[in-house]
C-alpha cells in the first residue's frame, strides 16, 4: 500500500469579518509522479498521492500511447520521499514506436500537452466513437447528487476533482479523485480498464469543466457521452462534434446544457 | 492585432427544470499555442488566444529559461487558423544552454511540466523570495471585490480564470485572463515585464486555487504574496515556506486563510 497520505493538516491563520483565529487546516497533498517507459523518462505530472497505478494505465491509454489494455504488460509504484516513479511495461512494438518518435524528436524538448511540442501532435486524429451509453436526464440528475457522497478526498480537504463513470439503470460505478481533472479522468479510466470493464460502455461525469484534452481523452477510450459540472471551450466543443461525442456542460442537480449531438441525452 | 476572438456564439440545448430550450450560448475560446525558441518548438499549451505576447515572455520568464527579462530579445506571434505560434528569440548563452539540456535527453520525451520530465526538472531550486510588497486584510478584500469587474472574458463566458496584480495603496494595476490558471499568471507576468514593471513589487490574486506551479511560477519572478481564490495543495504550502513567500488561499470578500510567513498581511 502508499505510504503517502492525500491529505497534510497544518496550522493556518483564519480571518473571518475582521477575527483572527489559530486553527488546524486539513488540505489536499500534490506530488510529483513521473512516469517511465522501460526505463525511459515520459513525464512527470503533479498528482494526488493515491491510485497511481489506475492512473499510470488510464494515462497510457487516453494518451493513445498503446491502443488496447492488453498492450499494456505492467505497472509498478515506486514510493520516494518527495515524488513517485510508476514504472510501465507495454508491448513491444508499441514501445519502439514510442522511442521511434522520440528519436524525431533529438535535440528538442517536448511537453505541455503530455509530451507533445508541436500542434500536430498535440491535437491527435481520433476515431469517431460508437454509439455508446444513453442517458435519461433524470440519471444525469441522480448521479450527480450522489457524486457528492463518492468524493472522500474533496470532502476532507475541498477542491479535489472526480470523474465518475455511470452506467445508464445502475448509476455511478466508479470514482476517482485528484487535484487534476486530467489525473481524476485518467485514474477513473485505468481503473474500469483493471478491472476489465470497457470504458465505453458507460458515461463520464466530471466535476471540472470540459476542456479541449477531457474530451479528446475520453473519446480515445471511446466514451461517447461525456458531462462536466462546469463550463467547456468552444474548442472542445468542436472536437466532441467531430467525434461523434454528447457533450454535456453546467450539469447541475436539476439542470444541464447540451453542446453536441444531443440524442443519446433522452429528455424527459 | 489578433484575428482570433476570446469566445464563441454556439446553439446548444438548456435543460432546466424539466423543460427543453433551444439557446444561443457564449463560451470561451481555446487554441493550441506553439512556443518556440530561435526556430526550436518547446513546448504545445492550449490556451485563450489573446494576449499571447505577454504569455510568452511571462512563461519564458516564470519557468526560468532566462533569468532576466532583458535575456528575452524579441516575440512575435504567428496565427494559423487553428493553432498559434510564438516565435521567441532569447540571450545565445540562455538558448545555448536550452540546447544543452535538450541534447541530454536525447532520444526521451519531455512534457507535463512544461518540458520537464524529471523531478529533479520539475522542482527547481529557487532563490528565497525579498521582503516584496504588503497589504492589509482591507486592501486584499477590496481587490477581491474589485476584480469581479475586471474580467471581460469570464463575463461573457463564465470559467476563465485572471490572475490580478495588486500594488499596496493602489490597488489591481494588471489583469489578464485566460482558460488556463498556469496561463493566466504567466500573461500577467509578462504584461508587466512588458511595461518594465518588475513583479516584485506587488502581490498576486489568483481566482484559482494555489497549486505547485502557482508558487513555483510566482517565487521565479520575486513575487512574495500571493492570495488564491480556492484552495492550496500541501506541496504548494511547503514550498511557499521555504522560499519565504506568504500564501493566502480561500480568499473571499470578507475572509482568508493564510498558510505561510503571515507578517506580510498586516491583520487589522
Amino acid at each position: 500500500m502508499a505510504p503517502h497520505r492525500e491529505s497534510v493538516e497544518l496550522d493556518v491563520e483564519r480571518w473571518r469579518r475582521g477575527t483572527l483565529t489559530r486553527e488546524r487546516d486539513l488540505i489536499a497533498e500534490e506530488m510529483p509522479v513521473a512516469l517511465v517507459y522501460h526505463g525511459v523518462p515520459h513525464v512527470v505530472m503533479l498528482a494526488t498521492p493515491a491510485d497511481l497505478e489506475d492512473y499510470a494505465v488510464g494515462f497510457t491509454l487516453s494518451e493513445g500511447l498503446v491502443a488496447r489494455p492488453d498492450e499494456i504488460r505492467g505497472v509498478e509504484v515506486i514510493w520516494g520521499e518527495e515524488a513517485a516513479e510508476v514504472r510501465i511495461t507495454v508491448a513491444w512494438e508499441r514501445f519502439s514506436a514510442l522511442l521511434d518518435r522520440r528519436r524525431n524528436l533529438t535535440g528538442r524538448s517536448g511537453c505541455g500537452l503530455c509530451g507533445q511540442e508541436t500542434v500536430e501532435q498535440a491535437v491527435r486524429e481520433l476515431q469517431p466513437v460508437g454509439p455508446g451509453a444513453r442517458l435519461s436526464a433524470a440519471q444525469l440528475h441522480e448521479a450527480i447528487m450522489q457524486l457528492a457522497d463518492l468524493q472522500p478526498i474533496n470532502a476532507r480537504t475541498g477542491s479535489v476533482h472526480a470523474a465518475a463513470w455511470i452506467v445508464p439503470g445502475k448509476g455511478i460505478q466508479v470514482v476517482r479523485e485528484d487535484v487534476g481533472r486530467h489525473n481524476a479522468l485518467d485514474k477513473t479510466i485505468g481503473a474500469l480498464v483493471r478491472s476489465g470493464v470497457d470504458p465505453a460502455g458507460g458515461a463520464l461525469l466530471l466535476t471540472s469543466r470540459a476542456s479541449f484534452e477531457m474530451v479528446q481523452k475520453s473519446a480515445a477510450v471511446g466514451v461517447a457521452l461525456v458531462a462536466a459540472f462546469s463550463a467547456p471551450t468552444a474548442f472542445a466543443v468542436r472536437l466532441a462534434e467531430r467525434a461523434g461525442m454528447t457533450l454535456v456542460a453546467f450539469a447541475r442537480e436539476h439542470q444541464h446544457v447540451v453542446y453536441t449531438h444531443p440524442w443519446r441525452l433522452e429528455s424527459p
